[in-house]
């Protein structure tokens, strides 16, 4: 199924940086990077379980906001994209 | 039905933040911020175009991504949260 991962962390500093980029490192493992902590990922539930639990090691419960959305396995049509970047690239930028 | 939008916008120039100001203050009409630049907004058909068409005309087509997700009416169990911040209070960040 899409499970759709929002990361929500302060990049402003460091530390933020780099849990986004520890997190990205995980998420992309199963999917694509859509925005800059916005992550679209193929899971079964297995594959669910163990991310969440990777990605609960890595963020800062106190500071950071992580959602979960479950789209299921007929998403086709429940996404849009409109603007620029329908993938993001973000190693570049986010490599420090 | 349920309308995950997602808006990816470089918020370290003024201009970016001044979009994510304007884009935040449409969805927020109509649902809630439950991250920096992640809204959940409850929307019919013609809302859902209204805001589309609001939004579009928000953005900048070159370097923003905007992101719609749809969860339909039964979308409870769809969505889960971790970490900090259920929901998001931003008006005094974003007030610049």
């Amino acid at each position: 199924m899409l499970v759709l991962i929002a990361y929500d962390v302060n990049t402003e500093t460091p530390q933020g940086r780099a849990r986004l980029r520890k997190v990205a490192k995980q998420c992309v493992n199963y999917g694509q990077r859509v925005q800059n902590s916005l992550f679209e990922c193929i899971l079964d539930a297995a594959q669910l379980k163990k991310v969440q639990h990777l990605l609960l090691q890595l963020i800062d419960p106190e500071k950071d906001s992580l959602r979960f959305y479950y789209l299921g396995n007929h998403y086709q049509a429940k996404v849009e994209h409109f603007g620029a970047k329908q993938t993001y690239q973000a190693e570049g930028l986010l490599m420090v």
